[in-house]
């Protein structure tokens, strides 16, 4: 049992961090929002859709969580006001953010001058649905090339989301992907996760996920 | 350090547990082959590619690797001689298949009446590379509409790869994928593995694959 009692530990210590990220975040009235996806989903092409989205007006943060590398801090750092790359190699945790590493970013960002901040998790459909960050939103991304059984082999990571992006509708002529039977698998364990069929690419589909994001900054 | 000292006895006992599977195997002269990738990028086409180029006079089994579902190994079944699924949801490790799993599994197949085990893993680019599981080789699929850039976010993987597959070539005019970006990043982790850039969709480039690893089975 000694293995299951340190993960039971590690889990209740990881739940009480999050609650204080997310009592930093309300304090500044700074909605979080965590994205999830596969790798190569399009994570960092749906932030820099929603920053341009979501206007100037806005003041965005992000936080970049990657194994190794600095690419995706590197391509948001011009649009997004404020952003902190964690690289997760080395650490217990490599496959998914913790909320000691949210923290950690959320302590170097500058809170009082941010509206919203976009948590671009670790590439992984398993491990990021394990830890709360202290975020208000988690939000998955599919994509239409990774096909449509993927809620069936990955449940419960779109069991809990708020919402769910389906990204690159442009491939849907030159891929096998049922949008029906993908809805019904993820309605079949989320009763209430809107769903954002977009592409990034040319996109169709972005604005009505901007507009419903800007609803839960309005409502938070 | 009590977490990193259970940490490193777990990790020995999974290699211990590999050594066993790989003995068992090759006592069958069995090769196994673990094929690893990002959810999505076909695993599960690759081996049913594979087991048709490899042809009826190679005797092929599969074991299938989920967090949950029965999808994949219900696709193999009448293409393989012998499929077991692994569902690692609940499990200690939900994020990858490890030697414990595998043993199970091998335990279940007729090891005397088949040529090669492909393990399929669990769709991941991060827990599989920590575990041997007792394979033969290593083999990671990247496909083109994850983008060119996961070596430099995923370097482990890709760094103890025997062979690199690069799946969904019929999709290279529709996405952002640089061949030569891609290769040259593997390179700089990997000096040796061949590249077999393929489509599951159109069988291009499947034969190259295919004979080469027919050559590492007689080889075996």
């Amino acid at each position: 049992m000694k293995k299951i009692e340190i993960v039971q530990g590690l889990l209740a210590a990881n739940n009480a961090t999050a609650s204080g990220n997310r009592a930093l975040l309300d304090r500044h009235r700074c909605l979080a929002v965590n994205i999830m996806s596969a790798p190569g989903a399009g994570k960092t092409s749906v932030v820099l859709r929603t920053i341009a989205g979501l206007g100037g007006s806005v003041r965005t943060g992000v936080i970049e969580g990657d194994v190794a590398s600095t690419v995706d801090a590197e391509k948001v750092q011009d649009a997004a006001r404020a952003v902190v790359q964690i690289n997760t190699k080395g650490m217990p945790e490599s496959c998914a953010l913790v909320a000691d590493m949210v923290d950690a970013a959320l302590r170097r960002m500058p809170l009082d001058r941010l509206d919203i901040v976009l948590i671009e998790n670790v590439g992984n459909l398993i491990c990021p649905s394990e830890f709360d960050l202290g975020e208000h939103l988690k939000v998955v991304i599919a994509s239409t090339p990774e096909g449509d059984d993927k809620p069936l082999k990955y449940p419960l990571i779109f069991a809990d989301a708020d919402a769910v992006i389906i990204n690159k509708l442009d491939l849907l002529p030159y891929v096998d992907f049922d949008m029906d039977r993908f809805t019904h698998a993820v309605r079949d364990l989320n009763a209430r996760a809107p769903f954002f069929p977009l592409s990034c690419k040319t996109g169709e589909g972005v604005a009505e996920w901007v507009a419903w994001l800007r609803d839960r900054m309005h409502n938070a």
